[in-house]
């Protein structure tokens, strides 16, 4: 069918993905190189070394690897400088793990003269568009299996059966169709799909997993402060962590707070619309905070600026371009403002919302003698006119035009 | 002191105005036109139209209007399809008031013959600006007169002085320092400095008057349904109503649930930060019921370019230029992607927070057939290779560049 | 090979789109209805009916159609109101003729009840996605057909021996391979690929058709005057002319003064850099008389906001997004700006260049006594100092703040 | 009249200048320090030595710099970096000058006590907004002095009688009037004023002293290489340069050939519009050149970003906001894509026009095998297919709502 040699797969350990470590062996009669990353999704990996070795993956083609530093770090933050959101809510929690993976799947492809990388994702979605961008920019001349645009296993009973054939163990949870699609990791988690799929009808309860119900949080507000250095959360109650504990102590306290669940119907790179649910219970506190502490430190020629791109930097994550140079540009402005953004948030958290209730910095721009309702001898408020006359010069000639 | 012969006050009927009033007639000597509206801000009329004729001021001189639905229909919706958001966070309630005012006191000058016009906001502020560029840009030779730029009743107690000296009626709560600075209107109330000049410390409730504290509000979620209309509401839970009663009942139900409350640190036109406390009850299910018709109805590359152009949109309005060419621009723009944004959208109030949780739309974009999981007939999953492929020759180009 | 059973074809009348139309007929053995239009690429049409004729053709199935009025009014004027350049340098003659194409094909398959469209643009060109992009927005269950995508006839040779099999006339001079692809319409002609594949290679004289080189051209400049309406061109020298007459003048004018030669590298919407000449002569002079004209009657603030809107336009037209609804936002917000577009502009026309060198208008904001050196009485200079400091502020806010 | 004990004056030694520095000397009593700076505008610094200590200006107080590689280096190249065009045409000769000499007279101030610092810009114009915004962002406590806006020597007449009673020595020909009012470094030199005011008429050859008339320029063309490295020029028709050399050599054969001539009516930041006579001989071509090592070198979406982006660049600086944080972020924005800019471009100049012939780099992204229209084997043309597809996926949905 081709010359695929040897194959990096992107290998989660459950049935999807084993069926295709499975497919790509029978399929391309290719050598099969595993990878399974754990980026805080929540699963012990080392069933999945278990799984891949009874499916006859040589131990030196398995790689396991703890990324969740490096997800925060180089991929989580740097977004975050930027506020960014999709469509006005999302935070982008699948799309900014996609970049991370593809890019050890490459680093892995050229550390093992792999060929070819594969992944779990469909046809009709964005993570195919995700990995497969970065796969190209990383490595253009590598070959890109992507089954589920491939195979005829497109119902849940020829995937079975196949599983079967094949001798690949199914949990018994997973002989039925999951009543929805999941992706998670350390900044969210993800729910589309089957019984999601009419956007009027309200998610229930059990779809959610990794915060309560707003109405199940504690009566009493939990008040948090984030710390910012330069632009990046350092500590949470004066407490310095690493980043991906940071988020995880995010997570908690905003899982217990029911913070960060979003109901959403959003516009896909590949054309449709799709409702999903998401649940950021970290990344909504962070992403407040950050806001929070932008406010003071901020300049408001480089916030509005900031305002402005961030549409745009959103939309290239979302639609799989974190390799590309324009997100590179944009990075290297927002970067560029958040040298001054250091300083202490204080949030107050409540049943499903996080609030800015304090901010203060060492950076602050905030000047109480000039905005002080009191007398001052900083400001001269008869600049005032000249500077609103100057501004409306040009709407009094264009006054002068209309008339 | 200056030719002033007939000057419009935009006049409230409190002790500020009403020494503005006095003042204006003193220093000026000219004939004092005030002009008082009712924009939701609640509180009754007629006893401004009772002060002015105490102060001397004709009958024929008294303009006093309602006018509420002008300002939700012209001023409030067109604003709202935008989605606009000062710094992230600001619903613009204050700002988008000021050019309706400026505008009727522009007309009643042209009525009356008045040759100035005069406000009472101060010379830190952007009110000020706004006004002026209001009255500037409808009448260019319009004289402004800011008396809190200009003269010498910097300090409370000369205030009242000039009150008492001018046999001004002073209310009793009024003899004191105000703890803080109000604005209200229909969309919103805002209150700043004195107290709350401390951007460390928490507001306290007492701050608070539009909206209960969240931990106050019932305890079970409220679902509230919202109709819209080529992108303006014009129903609740299936009641048709006007602008301005549409918006006052959704300051009902967002009031009693804790909603719109926003604590801001934002940076001013005239350049120095400020921090104000914003309540904004109806406004903020607005936003986000409109966000979520949008969802289903505005098509992606509508909304992303309408979410790259909010940010100008809203600085443009919260800097004053209401009338500038440029916020027409924009404006004409987003009112050409709204012709589809009809239909509903559930909500779910509680305790300060509120989202979306179900919309529907004739107009609906969302295409089952096209996303479901399931087989389908219409998606050929092959043609996302080619899309993938051409989205990544240039990306493949660029890594040759780099190696 | 397919259920098509009656397809539009855009047929220029020559060996290629003849070929094309006899593929379609033996391929698809469907019936052809051919579709040729004068949008001012300088050719007779009455050949391309005869020639239709003769591969059978039925008479009721040829269009020919004159489009140079619509062409120019309600394409290249829109898009001259944007002044529209990509990359900074190209007018975009053959991106905005394509929509006007796809349209009346859409239009003709309606009438005629045809299934299909089929168009002669290549697999690695835009014009196939300004093509299909608009059959598609017009008629979403239309089916496309490409040949240069499908078929076998990939080298001249094979193409020609396709013609002889089928009968179809060779004009002599098409026998061998032509030097270079070329493109015609009123607004530009362009060239690309063969002899023009080296970027280094200067492109040599015979390649242009339209202009004479400057060197050729008269020793005395050339002045003309262009009057506009409301951002449109209506008249030359003080001569009304309609929309296409008006174009082929300019045409005349800089043709004859060797303007509007472009050799450009660029980005194709699939991916590739391509080299492309192009000769765009009365297209260079509008679009440097419309800068003319908004620089005296444009407020800075709308100019300001276009230009930053229209690269963006550009790319949209240049992608062959003209019926996306972003496109059409941006065009509301151009068109609204244009409304006071009014007035006349002298050029001088010399040997390759085209420069303004005086505008007037009946809504000119150029202020003589604002401007003046001489003394005003309308600005005050002191107004400048308030201006001036308070845009100032902030920065020194920040400058406190870095120290 | 104030407290000013030493101010640092941008000082030319001529007439205007004079006057001022004897006019603070006699208005403020205060000690005077000039500064004298070579941005090549073509004069003699050492008359200017001459008479400022003649005008009783201590030798320890007399700053005289060569300052033309710095402004070539830091200031104009990292601009045209940018490809800034201020309303479509205007290569901001003026406005780049201006960050240097405040940035310069802050650091004399500093190194000299100084608490102010003079300018002789008018309270008109641009330069005093470029000039003030940089004293303070630098220095926010400074003192300014603009003595355009402050004196009354508002005539022609009162200055030289102010001159002749304070023995300022009056060279023959500043007696009159100017014709126009000049303003010249290496970069450009603009007229505007007196007989340039009616912007109906063409301004007249004399005004023109950087370039020869085009119909003067030589009657062959001449060719030019420029060779980039990282985005800056480095070397002219082989020979490597400094950025001034460089930029004189440009200016040179732009002067030659008759480039770079602008006429334009713009809009002021103060508000009003004004029309200037601007000649940029070197920077014309260095622009155009520039934007042809761009086409070959730089990825379509790093280019279309830039190009976005630039018109806010270009304001931002026309506006005197080079000190800005958002312009330092835009520059790094750009100076991010600048990385793979190097190559050379050969230009063709003849009679005032300068345009691309060619181009070549060792980081081309120009593709001859992807974009040949020889048959290939690195794009499959099916992939058009997908990519059109999927693309118009949204549209087609579109088209079903309108239906």
């Amino acid at each position: 069918m081709s010359d695929v040699k040897k194959v990096v797969l992107a290998y989660s350990g459950g049935l999807d993905t084993s069926v295709i470590l499975k497919w790509l062996q029978t399929t391309y009669g290719c050598e099969v190189v595993t990878f399974t990353a754990d980026l805080g999704q929540g699963e012990e990996l080392e069933p999945a070394r278990k799984k891949a070795e009874l499916l006859g993956i040589k131990p030196e083609n398995i790689y396991i690897e703890d990324l969740r530093e490096t997800f925060v770090k180089d991929f989580v933050f740097p977004m975050f400088r930027a506020n960014a959101l999709y469509e006005g809510f999302y935070l982008l929690g699948t799309s900014i793990a996609r970049p991370l993976i593809a890019q050890r799947q490459i680093e892995i492809a050229k550390a093992t003269g792999a060929d070819a990388v594969a992944h779990g994702a469909t046809g009709k979605g964005n993570d195919q568009v995700r990995f497969e961008l970065g796969y190209y920019a990383l490595k253009p001349d590598i070959k890109v299996i992507a089954p589920w645009r491939e195979w005829d296993l497109t119902s849940r009973t020829r995937l079975i059966a196949f599983a079967e054939e094949h001798q690949i163990p199914i949990a018994k949870d997973k002989r039925g169709e999951a009543p929805f699609s999941v992706d998670a990791n350390l900044l969210h988690i993800s729910a589309e799909g089957k019984v999601l799929e009419d956007p009027w009808q309200e998610a229930e309860e059990y779809v959610y997993s990794r915060t309560v119900a707003p109405e199940q949080a504690p009566d009493k507000p939990t008040y948090v402060e984030v710390e910012f250095e330069r632009g990046d959360a350092v500590a949470v109650d004066g407490k310095r962590m690493s980043p991906a504990t940071l988020l995880t102590e995010l997570n908690r306290l905003g899982g217990a707070n029911g913070i960060g669940r979003l109901d959403l119907l959003e516009g896909r790179f590949v054309g449709m619309k799709s409702r999903g649910i998401y649940e950021t219970p970290g990344g909504t506190i962070l992403y407040v905070a950050h806001r929070g502490i932008e406010q003071i430190t901020l300049d408001r020629g480089a916030m509005h600026l900031k305002d402005e791109l961030m549409p745009r930097y959103a939309e290239l994550i979302y639609n799989g371009f974190w390799f590309s140079p324009e997100r590179k540009m944009l990075q290297a402005a927002i970067d560029q403002s958040q040298g001054p953004v250091t300083g202490t948030v204080r949030l107050k958290l409540y049943k499903g919302s996080v609030s800015v209730v304090g901010r203060k910095s060492p950076n602050s721009l905030y000047s109480l003698e000039h905005v002080t309702f009191e007398e001052d001898s900083v400001y001269d408020q008869r600049d005032a006119q000249g500077f609103i006359k100057l501004n409306a010069l040009r709407l009094r000639l264009l006054n002068r035009q209309q008339s």
